[in-house]
């Protein structure tokens, strides 16, 4: 049975993967708003109180996404703060946060679905490891795959085709477990 | 005429400082609580809500206190996230993040006062820079003390008595024109 789903992000970027990863048979519904998010450390309490944040705004079932990048030499960091750090160190920031440490790093993708009156959350994750520099071109809004190699890879995310980083992605998984949950 | 206030915060060395700053005529207390913070870009809307979000928990007259640290390397930042970013990426971090640049940095104190009805807020600010490593010994949770030198000093405010420190800090400034506002 094909699904609709409207997904309230301010990131095409995600949509698209979205699409990409549910393929034909699901409906996927972009609702362009940016959702204000109460951050705590926990990406999995970040997601549940955004997904009931847009169920408010929008009033019908929603799905909400939030990925979060982590840096094994800095412990949950940026973490759920992923967003706001690249904004203000960028990535030059991160590439002088690790000259000299260990330079392995992981993605984590959580979905959040409200159905309108309870909140299912899938996660998806991968490790890997930061680029020297960045390299490839990235889609818009996913700086991080400028300089993020998956495990097994000697290339970054954005030197990948969206069909090859499908394969093992973060994002990728998240929505393959939100896929097998429904009927 | 004296006045009361209750200052709602988890950090007891900015309970100190604040005592030292408004001086013998008025009362402070101390209501131990982290309070949850709404983390948004601006440090007057984060503290503006921190005040509703501390009066609907305690409910009654509170006083909140949020402080805020500053690049000029990196605008904004940690800015509003200046809690999170000392527990993820220390003061070493921040120091790495400096290597070769900008050293100037600044911190701006936001105090919110709710007195059942309104909020009203006061701010303090003060300009410095970043020494090359920790030194001092700061007061428990103002670990940046260890690296912020301000202006016209030599000392970082971790190697400066408390009376000292109060004379120019951004702490001081904010209590201080807290202390103006009220009759």
């Amino acid at each position: 049975m094909a699904v609709n789903l409207l997904f309230v992000t301010s990131n095409a970027s995600k949509v698209r993967e979205a699409k990409h990863a549910l393929g034909p048979n699901w409906k996927v519904t972009h609702k362009n708003l940016d959702v204000p998010e109460v951050k705590t450390e926990s990406m999995e309490e970040t997601i549940q109180r955004k997904a009931e944040t847009a169920f408010s705004l929008v009033k019908k079932p929603v799905l909400v996404e939030d990925t979060g990048f982590f840096l094994d030499a800095y412990p949950n960091f940026p973490g759920t703060y992923t967003k706001f750090c690249i904004k203000r160190i960028g990535l030059d920031g991160f590439l002088k946060l690790l000259e000299g440490k260990n330079r392995q790093a992981g993605f984590e993708t959580w979905l959040g679905y409200h159905d309108g009156q309870n909140v299912r959350t899938f996660t998806g994750s991968v490790k890997g490891s930061v680029a020297d520099k960045p390299r490839g071109k990235a889609a818009e809004k996913l700086p991080y795959d400028l300089i993020f190699i998956p495990q097994g890879e000697k290339r970054t995310y954005a030197e990948m085709p969206l069909a090859e980083k499908q394969e093992t992605s973060h994002r990728a998984k998240a929505f393959a477990a939100l896929k097998k949950a429904f009927p």
